[in-house]
């Protein structure tokens, strides 16, 4: 599965084959098809893989200010974007023909868990529409963060993970200002959850 | 061409048949089949012309300050995602870090763009890593605002575009308290192109 995944991250999904998984896994091509079925369903089950161990990693911890919180929780997305990167851009990059199929549905489920541990953060269960989309786009921010620091690496991990934190703090701010609802989140950022009236 | 984006933007790519967009364009199958070849050129003939009508719009317009340049670009870019909605979503479906195959290619082709342009009327020549990455995460919010837009319309257009470039202004008073080069672009922002020293 690793090596499938590797090969899925560094070449077009086209352009690997059963037999180069087989010969990176070290297994017979027979083997292969026998536990996935095919390449599509290969690459599909790599790519869940990949997407279990992120959710797995991102499971809240309890304690802390909720900027505490969300300062962990980027320190172990990054954690798997550095241990995992061929996976992380694999499961970004998604299919050539299959983008809104299974592969969209995997990157939208990590997306949607990222989505509900901030809001559980924040003490937020229903969302209003200028505070949803700041956070849309805050994780779109993260991701890209994300590939753009693979590309580069030319930031310390640290210093991202400190620009990301400040940047939602900022994006909060914007939105409070748009919003009166969203404007609540804000001062609560820095509290505990069990500080909330 | 209209046909078959609206076509592949509403279904999975491989359930949609060369006879499907025949169909839909009033054309016979082998009059799309001699045009486009096969039905992933056909795909990517859509999405190219989606591109390529977007960076159209994304012209720059001279005069008022980068401020005012970056909202006028923002109205051209949802005049888009409004007029074309499933081009939009077929463009960009997959999320906004999508970047492996051809489709990728034009994805990034149009982020490249936008980049660029952002760049320009920041007159800033050589962005620092934080600004990059700054830059590059504030693109990935607005082509995922204007995703979440269109599934939920429940924010008005101009406020969305405010909300954006509100996001813009903070973002980029978090990359200067980051990294002392990219806040010499803050002040700049309200000022002309040509007002710089």
């Amino acid at each position: 599965m690793a090596a499938a995944l590797e090969l899925f991250s560094k070449h077009d999904a086209e352009d690997v084959s059963i037999d180069d998984v087989a010969t990176a896994a070290g297994a017979s091509r027979a083997l292969v098809y026998h536990y996935f079925g095919g390449k599509q369903e290969l690459y599909v089950a790599a790519l869940r893989s990949a997407a279990e161990e992120l959710q797995d990693r991102l499971r809240p911890v309890n304690g802390g200010t909720a900027i505490e919180g969300l300062a962990a929780g980027l320190t172990r997305y990054f954690d798997f974007v550095e241990d995992h990167a061929a996976g992380f851009a694999a499961l970004l990059r998604g299919g050539p023909a299959n983008r809104a199929g299974e592969v969209g549905e995997i990157v939208e489920g990590v997306r949607r868990r990222l989505f509900k541990m901030i809001m559980n953060q924040m003490q937020v269960s229903e969302p209003t529409p200028v505070l949803r989309t700041t956070l849309r786009s805050w994780i779109a921010s993260v991701e890209t963060a994300g590939l753009d620091w693979l590309e580069s690496r030319d930031i310390e991990r640290p210093t991202l993970e400190r620009l990301l934190v400040d940047q939602m703090v900022a994006l909060l701010g914007v939105a409070s200002r748009h919003d009166g609802l969203a404007g609540g989140s804000l001062p609560e950022l820095g509290r505990g959850p069990g500080e909330l009236g």
